[in-house]
């Protein structure tokens, strides 16, 4: 059985409890439950990490090889900072899909630039929470197809 | 009935006849027919239309205005030089996701900008002809809650 | 009879009706309209004419060699992307003057850059409907004179 | 009766002796008599000042807090250097147009960028003298309607 | 018999009859004949085109596909603006020179970048109608050693 | 008689002799050969020279003056950093066209910019060592007519 | 009672004991006691806290959300670097002053850029350990009267 | 008796008159004599100048050499222009510590740098009227020491 | 008998009691004193004239036209900010040489542009007052010649 | 007996585990071993220290202050993005030499700056594991030198 | 028995007479001793080469092919300048060590791009002329193994 | 008796015969004539060199070291490329000025950076040839006063 890993990074465990403008209602713990069921029915393992430490996602990447066989990653505020964690996923390569909940090509012009885009399979953007499950529907697809999927 | 419209731009008539390594062999009426059959499934209205034509999608986004409640947009080459669609969009004021099938941040450096993202819903960025489904799945939710997808 | 040629670009159909905080609320008709009869005062010939189509505003230019005099010009959204419409404008060096409705200076950076601001006679911006009514004045003006109104 | 100031900035005072080949001939003595009888005839009060010290021409504008209820604005030089004249016109709120007589954009690049133009109602640029007369011409217009002329 | 495609972009219809300084005397008819005549001795087939309209370019070079060998591409403004065009090249892998009428190096800066010359066999800038000329022995030389003309 | 001088610059010395897949395997004498021949069928002088030294190029460039009518100039890698070049070209006065062998356009982005290209009656680039042939043909044409090959 | 919460970021603990050139020979600890007492003199709570590490200078801003009216952030290195600490501050939206002891602008440029000024309600620079103090008399006085302290 | 000098620039004349949203409702006077009773409090000579003219505050810090010990700077809209004033403050190499009242890093980019801060003690931004008076507790501290106030 | 007006701006007066390690010990009255003696010896009048108000040196530029010949110019801090002053210049047509006390280029980077060069006859930087009397040579000989002293 | 302290940043933990083609086979357990032997061989006290935490490495600087003479660091991906760790190092202030396993310059333009590069004894770059021997006898070298290894 | 080409660059034959502060006080001719009898201890053939002509290290590069295994390049100055070496080196394909004598990343801007290191094994910097002898064992490893030096 | 070194770079043998334009009729001869004149009557030793070979001017001003006491340099167009030569003359530490004959910043904008400027006493551009003869009395001055020319 093909295993999904869901990493969530700097300050997404306030998700639905702080700026509900910007990220909406749905708390973290909504999320990884929603998606959770989402594998179970999917046929997929599952499971979540969620650090603030830039250092425990890197390590959670590390650890992910060989054991999940993709990753739906939002790395919050390390999409524009972190060459650590973009270069534990060149190391591991496991096949991974960005996701971010609020639309950031509408925000500060720093937040325009991923050090993850580049090799991710692909990126959902600005969808809220749901952009989590589509990332599941595309990951699904995409272990079963075996090929990327275009 | 919520109606949804589905536009593609330049060279998008071509897929599945070329390029398959970078856009696959999936053909644009095979999308237009799926996303069709998904548009009824989930109880929506549903046209599709592409141009290689820059005014064509511009007066087709014009006369939207009224008739269509969501846009699912893949620009084609304009989404990086086209300003005219971009005006077109903020007129009308529908809302609309981007999506585009292969992934644009790992190829050439002036494709790493859209005109559109920024006034997007949100983005679909590298998931193959899967990415339109999911706009769809998201569209729908979209138009159900009567918000922004957050 | 000197000729003076009104020509509008993409999406400036829509004036009257779209975006009234921005381009307020009379219509392309009622400026064509105003600027005929303008033109009639002042014993000029007039022709108006407007499309969301490059190549159509390419061709119109291209033929207005020989038969007018003066073109009052928005390209809209082509101001800030068009070289095709710029060469036809040197191709047939009839004076110019660049009209803007909304002042581009205060909306985003790459609306501050224009492909034709260098070689018109002049621009007006922001000033609204009567900057055209202001440019048709100065068209008068300098086709009276026969030389550029310094 | 509405009041509208007309500002020339530094070297303007030299307009019509020196350099006809860009400023043409008309004296700044002919302009500001032209506009004082032009806006007599509009039915508003008037009056002139120019100066090639930044500091007289931030004065002035501070000084026209409550008295003018328009300005016409030609910086000359201070348009792509001075700061101070910029946040006299935002301290006093006062709707301005701005006033080139030569074409900028077809000179040095330095002339391309304007501290005033994001902040004025609207500009008119390279028209020669007759520009100030339409910026009256548009000034009364904006008096008369109580809106911006859009 | 190989087949070489000749198309030229927006307002090379103007050839020989505006800015002949720029652009020489030589009509686009005369350039299409003496093409067709040298194309013949070669014992190549040949067919022209041009338009003003970026996606009649787009689709004529769509539809070369299978039918042309080989193209002379002369972008016109297209050059430095179609990422449209770029892409119908890329699609259908069809070898090309990019030929310059006129040495675009010296004039404005924003000619001095193709969105072609990366992906051409190669370019000829500068040598007037004779370009073409010249193209078309460097596509037969081509088209008879079956490599790139190293 | 008019006469015609072939400069090649640094590491041209070699062409044949290394990296074939980007330069093909000519030898520069070869290329040296074919030319003089192309020459003497056109009635034209010639002389060929080739220094990986800047200052020996600048000084054959200097000592042509009087001597040759046209120069054919590929100045390898000193295309990209010899203002000595220029200089001497720009002091003779000799008209000559810039000849790459290899698409300049596809390596390295320090490539992309010639001190030649804007001097030169035009470019030949990417066409293999048969660009040199090109270039002798529009250089007799150029002499021939007298005037820039427009 | 209001609280006010000092958060000092990667390597100031060695303050007073490194670089006394630069950084003063005060303490830490000497800075954390003295703003203790200054801040029961004007009978507000307070806690101070110090880490090298980015994730407990998030998490402890993440705690401060309902316990904390103000904090006085000096976040050494991460400065420049920290987009994850913004997005805590952003999200717990309480008012903040960013003070430095040293003059970051008399320094590399890198350190010229912060990632927290323009969302701060200000920031004190280069007064040294009496930066701290200085901010206090702000936060009491920012606190007391309820608006921001212009 | 040391003794301190308060230098307001551009536009400081309007504070508490104008855009109080921006700069509060304090006068300049209300400033000036507040920090004249701080001053007498902490046993310091005090002098306030504020002028619209850079030639003026120019000629203040030249004349303050010898005379006054400290400086407290607000230049106004001069901060981003004057290297005149700059260059006078270099001169008489009088300590100084710049001031800002509105959050320069919350305005429009061109305010983000400042001719002053990389030559002063240190700056004080965001922190309205009370930004002086903690400028002038500073300056004190500054005094007394006799060193940096590191 | 040709007239030389050497013009000194901002902070030139402090010459010779200031920085004397930047700009050595002689006074702008030696500097004065000794050009007026060496153009009596030239057979040239001359006027001296030091300001630090951009407006004085705007209008001692603006009288200068009919009567001085020549104009040696320091503008001080203005090299690096005042379009007024050489709009000045460009009215009045009066050539120019500037001068630089110290190296600007040695110093800090805004000190490397000026506004001033490319309309200059020519520059001398970096050799002190001595830089002021071979302007005067260099002028008696542009005077003597009636040429471009090239 | 000097003592020199080799640390490791982010991911390097992976030596010789993956990516072998950028990275090799060898294990970072081989490298510390090996540098330890060395070590041994020269005479020199030997710590080893990897994170993939930054503060963990930060602390790790700070805690060499008085322990050790010499440090070998490899930061990883922090080399591109940690002021942090760069000023520590600044602030114990012991020289180091800063190594790259691979070719950092070959690969993404973001690896080709470096925040320890300009403060580091030298750098070696691109020469595999053995990169840290050679800084080994080089560190050795400049231990028993006493004085910079020029 | 393999071969090593040792190469310096432009002033390196001043090595220990000139700017000892810099570059030390051994001379070339030392560290070419001390690197002939390194080779001839690893058993390789060693050749040494100094040039302050860009020519004559492009044609000893040249030489080298067939002849040489590995080349240590110091080029001096044309480290920043000479796309010819470059080219040279890309043409004989030897794999390379770049080394530099002084840490040129504390040095001068233009000092930090090298046309080199994107193409050598590696590159040795700031180590003084100790980064020869460290080269030449690298050069020997890499020889010995027939791989990258990984 | 103190020795002056005249150092002219690429191109400059052509004075007087090419460009008049721009660079006067006067031959090197002549100004190399009148400096060994001007030399004698300041009691000053005198060499003039040329060369266009980089090498040779890095070599001249090698041997300068010891014989020479000052330089008067025109680089030429190494102006703008010659690390070398910067090299050079920074390892002599010979005190020298910098000459152009022609008023470099108003030509093209590469010509506008020296790599000389910032590290010579000074430069005199676009004063002709009498330049060289005016950095002769500077260069007498400075040995003169055996100090900087303040």
């Amino acid at each position: 059985m093909a295993h999904v890993l869901l990493i969530n990074g700097a300050n997404l465990n306030l998700l639905g409890t702080r700026e509900p403008a910007v990220y909406g209602s749905v708390t973290l713990a909504d999320i990884e439950r929603t998606l959770g069921e989402q594998a179970t029915r999917l046929g997929l393992g599952f499971t979540a990490f969620q650090s603030n430490a830039e250092a425990a996602l890197v390590e959670q990447v590390q650890q992910a090889a060989g054991r999940s066989d993709f990753i739906i990653l939002n790395p919050g505020a390390f999409t524009h900072t972190s060459v650590a964690l973009r270069d534990a996923l060149l190391a591991v390569d496991i096949p991974f899909i960005e996701v971010h909940i609020s639309n950031v090509y509408a925000r500060e012009e720093f937040r325009h630039h991923s050090y993850f885009s580049d090799i991710a399979v692909g990126t959902i953007v600005g969808l809220g929470p749901q952009g989590y499950e589509l990332a599941m529907t595309a990951a699904h697809h995409y272990l079963h197809d075996g090929t990327t999927p275009a």
